[in-house]
């Protein structure tokens, strides 16, 4: 088709060299985003990283009050109409505060929310196109919808479970929330079933606040993980370090075995036959909601970590890090926001798989999503024309060689794939996949989640998990 | 917002100056979208008009086989596997035919199909965007499936309910036909009862075959309004012959009553306030299919031009066409393509309402969409950048001057609002509007019509309605 973009990769020829990074820093000045005027006055930008892909907006915004301020912000909170946000919520104000959402700088207004339910994409100020496939929104229910109206104010305080002060919302606009529509156009069904609007949209209130967020302070979850989630400056700031000249990344929210392992290290083959002296890895699990059958995230990143400990992955060109968007399982849409997320914090190939962000269809016995529309969507996305598209290659268990390969259809008698059911299968029932599957130390890590799960649902007292 | 286009009506200086006419010339030497080779070897392109609005892609497709060549493509679709189409698929070839969705050239393909669901819009070879909003596609069953792969043929032959072929699609892609996923991203919604869904999607076929048209003569009705259907092009010729300096369109369904007739007036003059000396309006009532309690093509027509004779509406600057799309009643999303289809006919202004394309919602009490949505989603999507969005004001029947104003605020008390369903139940019940709210000869239509609708119902033989 004449407008599928290229899935090929691109040569290294629009990376690095010094003058491109002088006309980008001379093009942001000219960037009008809604530009906040408080946090302008108050702020020094975020420097912009050399030789990394440009974020998008120009910058990676950051809405973190700055020490000095904080007291202040808490007591200004303390006079304004209060709504009271969820977990979920918490976590977007988590990945607004970073910039992952740049060039957005709080929860959508209309317009916002509009553009991303009907293109898929913002257009800023100066013309030009960002991504922006799910919406980032903060329901409301009447009353206080009625509270904050009668208030006059223009600003709101977001507290957490625990009424402390988590941020504040400025130029607040209230409009209408149709969940019907927002959940068909973001999902393309309206079946029940679906997790993140079961968790947070289905008994939501019905109407949406966006603004001009401040956040008090950094968010923190205290669960022994934080040292994981670095923010995208924090990231950028670490692959500069590394003198990275191509980053990919790749998106997980599931144990990583060695066919994963070998897809990593075969795309950094591919990339330094490019050309690239030295690509740097992103391993990006997602750390914000997910469904309850997934594994959860303290399993998950202590069986990375084993990953990482087993020599499967090198820890000199990788870094490991936590992702903290919540997971919409909108397949070809979410893939777009989860693609765009990795350019703000410095990545320019993404890695795409199969049916990426997608599940099983909640009603009927198929697929949500078919497994390829995930990644044809996303190489002809809105604002992802910089970022390199690298399909997934299909590994599986190559029988003959006792290890996970690339599957080659010539030979397709040899291989033996084993599904993510299967690998719960056999981790539940503590028997062991083929070896060179997953390394031990990971499936050890796998096996003893199971058999937690199995104590807990015993009525027995489970092993505590990492808080 | 950052992001909303102005609603603001631009000054005419994009338009006309010869320099732009040279470099639009220039560029479209350079796009790529789609070439089909054999009709660029036999076919002229069409003439561009200099002074109107560049069509989407450069050029107005034409996908009429030449005549000398008709006979010829009839003998060869004699010889292809063939599919019978619907009513509704015959309207789509013909605004295929005739270029109203330029710059595609037949019906969509997977990439197509997928663009137009999740980004509303299309990217062309060159990297423009066309706006594309509502899907065009043809859906082909299992058993059909069956056929058309195992003749080995690239292309099929259309036929009409008679079995004339109709078109020969060619270089054929036949993909899967996800219907909920289809309907929900192009309604927001899957409730049982949308018009367009229930009438051709959800009893249609598991496949969308896409390819490229060959139309085999002009798509034609014989009902007596043939002469009224003017192409894209032809409607181009007429504006050029008009000299024409702006041209705003002006989308309906509904007959026109005095209200409108101000609108178009008032807009004429503001148009002229600009600066332009000639601004053409066209008024173009939607001709394909439509809900069944829409009133018919005919009568409306008839309606129509009742207004003009009576003088409501100067013929002198004024071009009554038929727009032969069918009606998806799918609000935002539609009101992008009755606007993306009127740049292809030349048409620079287009006048957007309450609620464009909208209905009832077909389960539950309330309005399908939010009634400035329309407005808000036309102002800010893709590749309608180039539009100028004329908001429409309110106008209502003013007591104190017997006939329709815009509504004043001020003198709230002074105006009566007139429903749509208020209209239908006085002309149902053969009783006259208040004096001024429409001409008596299009009253006098409207009135036959019902009258003809209850002779129906009675069982009476109905009045001929004019075929």
């Amino acid at each position: 088709m004449a407008a599928i973009a290229s899935l090929q990769i691109k040569t290294p020829t629009q990376s690095t060299p010094l003058p491109k990074t002088y006309k980008t820093h001379f093009r942001l000045q000219s960037i009008s985003y809604k530009p906040n005027p408080t946090r302008n006055l108050t702020r020094k930008p975020t420097r912009i990283s050399c030789g990394l892909i440009e974020p998008d907006g120009g910058k990676v915004v950051n809405l973190v009050v700055p020490e000095f301020e904080r007291d202040l912000k808490k007591r200004e909170a303390m006079d304004l109409p209060k709504i009271k946000v969820s977990r979920i919520d918490l976590e977007w104000i988590h990945v607004l505060s970073e910039g992952w959402a740049s060039p957005l700088t709080g929860f959508m207004r209309e317009s916002e929310f509009l553009q991303t339910l009907h293109f898929n994409s913002l257009r800023l100020g100066d013309g030009s196109v960002v991504n922006m496939s799910v919406p980032i929104v903060l329901d409301i229910d009447d009353a206080q919808k009625e509270r904050i109206s009668g208030s006059g104010s223009t600003s709101v305080a977001l507290i957490d479970g625990s009424d402390n002060p988590v941020a504040i919302l400025n130029n607040i606009e209230i409009y209408k929330h149709n969940k019907e529509e927002r959940i068909a156009r973001t999902w393309g069904t309206t079946a029940p079933g679906l997790p993140y609007a079961e968790e947070a949209i289905t008994g939501a209130g019905d109407w949406l606040i966006g603004g001009d967020l401040e956040v008090i302070q950094p968010i923190k979850y205290h669960d022994g993980l934080d040292h994981y989630r670095l923010s995208p400056s924090e990231l950028r700031g670490e692959f500069e370090k590394r003198n990275a000249d191509a980053v990919f990344a790749f998106q997980l929210r599931n144990p990583v075995h060695n066919g994963h392992a070998l897809l990593m290290t075969d795309t950094r083959r591919r990339l330094l036959e490019m050309g690239y002296k030295n690509p740097v890895l992103l391993l990006h699990p997602l750390g914000g909601f997910t469904k309850a059958d997934d594994v959860p995230l303290s399993w998950r990143m202590k069986q990375h970590q084993k990953v990482l400990e087993d020599g499967v992955l090198d820890p000199e060109n990788t870094v490991v890090s936590i992702f903290p968007s919540p997971m919409h399982y909108a397949g070809p849409t979410e893939v777009q926001w989860h693609a765009k997320a990795r350019i703000n914090a410095g990545a320019n190939f993404y890695i795409v798989g199969r049916d990426p962000a997608g599940m099983g269809h909640p009603v009927e016995k198929r697929d949500l999503y078919n497994a390829d529309h995930g990644k044809k969507v996303l190489s002809m996305a809105p604002g992802l024309e910089r970022l390199n598209i690298l399909p997934f290659k299909v590994a599986a268990y190559d029988k003959t060689q006792q290890k996970m390969e690339f599957f080659d259809p010539s030979r397709a008698q040899d291989f033996l794939f084993i599904s993510g059911t299967k690998m719960r299968t056999l981790a539940k029932n503590r028997e062991n996949p083929p070896d060179g599957f997953m390394c031990p130390g990971g499936w050890e890590v796998l096996v003893e989640y199971y058999d937690s799960l199995a104590a807990n649902e015993a009525g027995r007292v489970p092993e505590p998990i990492p808080a």
